[in-house]
């Protein structure tokens, strides 16, 4: 039987270069060529386990199963975190699948595809067709960073008239910037230094808070929605008083331990938190329609798809050098 | 010029009578007779300070002032904690003046009214119509616990389909039983030990589960809505495996410090937490208009209003042993 390349993690975090056996194409399953990948900073939680790495994928389709109905050879297609969900539990029925009971994300031990790869099995029904125009390389990190970041604006109605707030200009937050001021909101960057504000400005925000060493901060406005970006959690008590009453904070990246957040002020603010992870696939579908009417697209770095691309892509974004989203291109 | 008999706290907590001085009636102030009096948990909160207690008044209008329009001598009411609104913020522009910027709530300097009364001035635009053949010591413990756990359910779009938990059965638990139930939602009641089961299955639960002790818990169906009306936060890693995807967490009762929840279930399962605090006035009359359509009525103790009353009513509260709400009547 032949077999794919894949890239997985290990135990001692370097990255490895394997196979997983091809098998068969069943049911709607493709068989993809890799072409460009994003890397995502949950990649970097998992590159100790034995498991596929990558969930910004796009390729092209080279190989359809025997149930494939919408898809064919040749198609140029996005996939992310989901490649599966059972269809029957209350989430798949509400379409909101990315929750799904039995939903095949990252740390379940048979997850053997991905995107960091030359190829890669995965179903049709879970795959998303580029708009034309857009390249693969701007279409990757759309995937799951853009999902995620278009998810918390979107599937909680955010309205054009919000203020919205992006703490952290990185691979989520720029891309947050282009979806909220392309959806008519006005956007406040919130980031540790002035070092990203010419470039915050320029994708679109109209207000750019530095808060290292803040006693207090000033906007504009109060903060209707606002989306937690950087790896660290923020100084609640800078937040909360710029927070609109009735506001939402979404916390998006992911973490372990807890999530703390000052308690009245929770209350006597109406503010909401809103858990969430990547979109549904209704929604990933509009997400790219939407990038693509508006031309939003992530400013990459390209790295070769080898074991040495990834590990220095991996330890780029470690250290937070990364200008915004590392895309791994095979060769 | 005449005064006006309140109870207030003081340093060490004791409850003390004391006056303060009837102003002449100006704008759309009433004077109201109190005729019974709820005591909430809060008000424990601040008996060491020197404001005038109570919040969820009910009495008779004795007289009006010059812009009064509405309502006139003889009108029997009820009020909770706000007596005023600036009118021009936008959560008084949206209608929800609960988070009105100048709202005076418990906390403010000038807070000289409250209802551990005889008499109290308020104006018109916040007080309520009591509903015919609802009494005044029903009436009472509905104008802060009911609006609360009434709020949580009406103003986020619970629906009828949905599962409620509702954790402790209290104050507020015991009215969020009643009002869930009558909403035809399928009502879980999570509470310490057994001893109020058959309590709170004829208020109408569906489900009673003892969390003391248990390493897990059951429930015939995952939870959409969690009303945590405990005093003490529940112990999260039992509860989130229990909540549906996409489901919702209130907490209810007031407290200092840190709301913390584990971080990962929190996103991993889309939970929504939604702090509040008491409903807009539309919704307050709203909760009033159904808890009579639907004879939903608080348990209650009755307790002289006076300062060995009061005393006397704390002391069971703080002690866990109120069955459910204490009332105070002027004597």
């Amino acid at each position: 039987m032949p077999s794919l390349t894949v890239f997985k993690g290990s135990k001692d975090g370097s990255i490895v270069q394997g196979t997983t056996e091809k098998p068969e194409l069943s049911g709607d399953q493709v068989l993809l060529k890799v072409t460009a990948s994003g890397l995502c900073g949950t990649d970097l939680h998992y590159r100790t386990t034995d498991m596929a790495l990558g969930h910004e994928g796009v390729g092209i389709i080279e190989a359809t199963g025997p149930d494939v109905k919408y898809m064919k050879k040749g198609d140029r297609v996005g996939w992310g975190y989901e490649h599966n969900a059972c269809g029957h539990c209350q989430q798949c029925l509400k379409g909101t699948e990315t929750y799904c009971h039995e939903r095949a994300m990252y740390g379940m031990a048979d997850f053997d595809q991905g995107s960091f790869a030359h190829n890669a099995i995965w179903r049709e029904a879970f795959l998303f067709p580029i708009p034309e125009g857009m390249s693969d390389e701007v279409a990757a990190p759309l995937q799951c960073g853009g999902a995620t970041v278009f998810n918390a604006l979107h599937a909680y109605n955010t309205q054009p008239t919000d203020t919205v707030g992006i703490m952290g200009v990185g691979g989520l937050g720029h891309l947050a910037i282009q979806f909220a001021t392309k959806m008519g909101c006005r956007v406040i960057v919130l980031s540790g230094s002035d070092k990203k504000k010419d470039e915050a400005m320029k994708l679109g925000a109209h207000e750019f808070i530095a808060t290292k060493g803040a006693k207090e901060l000033k906007v504009s406005r109060p903060i209707d929605r606002l989306l937690v970006c950087t790896s660290a959690q923020p100084q609640w008590d800078l937040i909360m008083p710029i927070m609109a009453p009735g506001g939402t904070i979404y916390p998006l990246s992911v973490d372990e331990g807890n999530f703390t957040i000052p308690y009245m002020p929770l209350l006597a603010t109406g503010i909401t938190v809103q858990g969430m992870i990547v979109a549904s696939r209704y929604i990933h579908q509009r997400m790219l329609d939407f990038a693509a009417l508006h031309n939003i697209a992530p400013i990459i770095e390209r790295f070769p798809m080898t074991e040495k691309g990834i590990t220095d892509a991996m330890a780029k974004l470690d250290s937070g050098e990364m200008r915004y989203r590392a895309v791994l291109i095979p060769e």
